[in-house]
């Protein structure tokens, strides 16, 4: 129907025009690939969201302040993993203007238009002679086919790399997103504003103001960043941003049906992106759907619907293959949300549990059968107005534990 | 300084004029007691604070109903093991009150003289030959000792029963509080009323109108019950319920200083009983006690202990003995409370581990020292006001995980 296609290998230099790379500078004591460079031939018109945590990291203040510039732009992005640059005071904030002060000195870039960003342990200082060693390294490595690299280099407890590009025909002109995240825990969705734990970039060649492409990329982020959760905490670092460099010649304004058509593209960029996240969240093994509907209000969609996917007790029964639909309803019912218990239904995958608030008395056999699959819809019925609201999640295992009793943030 | 004494193997039944016994009735597959009653020889004055979950268990309902009328007294309480009759909508109310009357008709007592309190597995339907059976087998169970009985009928997932007594002179009369609770998961506190997953039973010898007795019950919860989380979830079925027949000939009125020596005899018993709540929570190795200190407002302090106390990013790394001051401070990030990062300090026992929203510098190997004690203190000093707020919690271990994938609540 949309017309949207999927590009095999597709990462942020699937857009003609941006190169990038990921090299080991030494972040991580492993000597895997920790620093990636993204970088546009053009000066990059470009927009961000960032984490709504009040201790926000070095590198988001330091960009937020580049892009809150009138005529913002960018031509180059670094990024490490392995040392956060979060809670590192002025020092922090310090280092990450000198490091875009590098890149820009040894690429003869205004500094202003170098964004910078972390991932790591939180709390240690930047080491700037690593960082020196990742800059000097990735700019000769630059290739207009490093986007998979780029992706890798940005892992921290992420078990597979993340990028992904689409293309579509907007007006007749062929429109290319590409991007990649990384992001595996410290994932939730912030309904007050950002977010997940996570870094994104994302590229394209339209062209369009940077408000226009603030507001398009804050409604998509609504719609899937936060849109997940695996374990109902939130970073210090979340960032995602995006780049345009305008070679599509296809211009985008504000409400116009190609902004419209433009939205939906970058939509299933970043749902797929953001799935994959949940998928890859820490020792998952489940994908969960948990959809609440028919509520008064949005926000009671949203709380209700929160709440279970944030239930430790859901996460591990679903680990468990336990179709609990109790911990569910107890969710819901602590949640804030303002609902008739006497009125709801649940369902799980096709199957409906609960019935009125009360067991619907399908065989659990067959429930077991639904919540032993590796994906699921928990749909939660409120009957009770026209409000939607949904959230991807996943379950805790043994493995999420040892993890995060084993891996200094 | 308070002259309060802890009674050996004290129990309910430690207040004269109190029997109480634990049977087996057959709700547990196990075999081990799953039914309890606990009985008043005089009509005692009660009070009772209950979950705010909107998915209410039938027996909280009944309660409610009970205790809220005028001049409400209560002479028997009974309780299951099992099966939480919740989510059992119209049947399950009536089968509360079906049990009440079944008490009060084999007792000769009045049916509204009767409390019911259910735990166990959500959605499922008493079983009322099951429960005539417990009835028929507690009634001449009752005993003057039977207190520690009771409070091993009414386990679910505790490892080990809770159960306590303290006696203190006010006014030169000798006054005793006995109590027991159940609860080991599903344990959150709930900001905005009650509660933690749990059942308590209190009783005492106390003279008090019921008003009065509200009174002090909820100021007691609000610092016992109220401040406990093992995992953020809370129950359909938290009831706390006090009993007092008025054997001390102590009168207690509202706002005196005697009212004042009671709350404090009372808040040591339910403090005890939380404290030992946590300690027993699902699979926990550790005790921690999260306070925030000199925030602006009580509700900053209170969000910002909570989101630490129920990150499951802080509770796997204090499992894993993971001095990981980076994941308390972003949970104080995300928690909604306002503060000023610049300011924050937090300690770890007796050791800084940040300073002015920065590392404190202190060595890890000291930092490691402490998290690996199973009791230890997150002190957050937010250096902006003169609020505070403390709650108790437990780490998550892999035996949490494998606690709650293979219990079906």
């Amino acid at each position: 129907m949309s017309n949207i296609s999927e590009i095999v290998n597709g990462s942020p230099t699937s857009v003609a025009g941006f190169t990038a790379c990921g090299v080991t500078a030494g972040f991580k004591r492993s000597g895997a690939p920790d620093f990636a460079m993204l970088y546009s031939e053009d000066a990059a018109n470009c927009a961000g969201v960032f984490t709504s945590c009040r201790f926000a990291a070095a590198p988001v203040l330091y960009d937020k302040e580049i892009l809150s510039k009138p005529d913002a732009r960018i031509k180059a992005v670094i990024i490490n993993s392995g040392i956060a640059n979060a809670c590192t005071g002025q020092t922090g904030l310090e280092n990450s203007r000198k490091s875009a002060a590098l890149v820009a000195s040894k690429m003869g870039i205004p500094a202003d238009q170098v964004a910078v960003a972390s991932t790591g342990r939180i709390g240690v200082q930047l080491t700037m002679d690593t960082l020196e060693k990742g800059i000097d390294l990735a700019i000769p490595a630059l290739s207009c086919d490093g986007g998979n690299d780029a992706s890798r280099a940005i892992m921290t407890t992420d078990t597979v790399p993340k990028a992904v590009a689409f293309t579509k025909e907007i007006n007749g002109v062929k429109v290319t997103v590409g991007a990649m995240t990384k992001g595996a825990g410290m994932i939730a969705p912030d309904l007050h504003g950002l977010h997940a734990t996570m870094l994104c970039f994302i590229t394209t060649d339209i062209k369009a103001d940077n408000d226009v492409l603030a507001e398009i990329l804050e409604e998509c982020a609504e719609e899937s960043f936060n849109r997940i959760t695996v374990d109902g905490d939130m970073s210090t670092n979340d960032t995602v941003l995006v780049l345009s460099n305008g070679r599509s010649n296809l211009e985008i304004k504000s409400g116009t049906p190609e902004a419209a058509e433009f939205k939906e593209l970058l939509l299933i960029t970043m749902k797929n992106l953001a799935r994959r996240m949940v998928m890859d969240g820490e020792g998952a093994t489940k994908f969960v759907t948990v959809e609440v509907v028919n509520a008064k209000t949005k926000e009671d969609a949203a709380l209700a619907s929160r709440a279970v996917a944030d239930s430790l007790l859901c996460k591990t029964a679903w680990f468990g293959n336990d179709p609990n639909w109790g911990r569910v309803v107890a969710a819901l019912g602590y949640s804030g949300a303002i609902f008739d218990p006497s009125k709801v239904d649940v369902f799980f995958g096709p199957l409906q549990v609960v019935k009125n608030g009360g067991d619907a008395g399908t065989p659990e056999a067959d429930l077991v059968k639904v919540v032993s699959e590796k994906e699921f819809v928990i749909r939660c019925d409120f009957h009770d107005g026209d409000a939607n609201h949904w959230i991807w999640t996943s379950d805790v295992s043994y493995e999420y534990v040892k993890i995060n009793a084993d891996y200094h943030t």
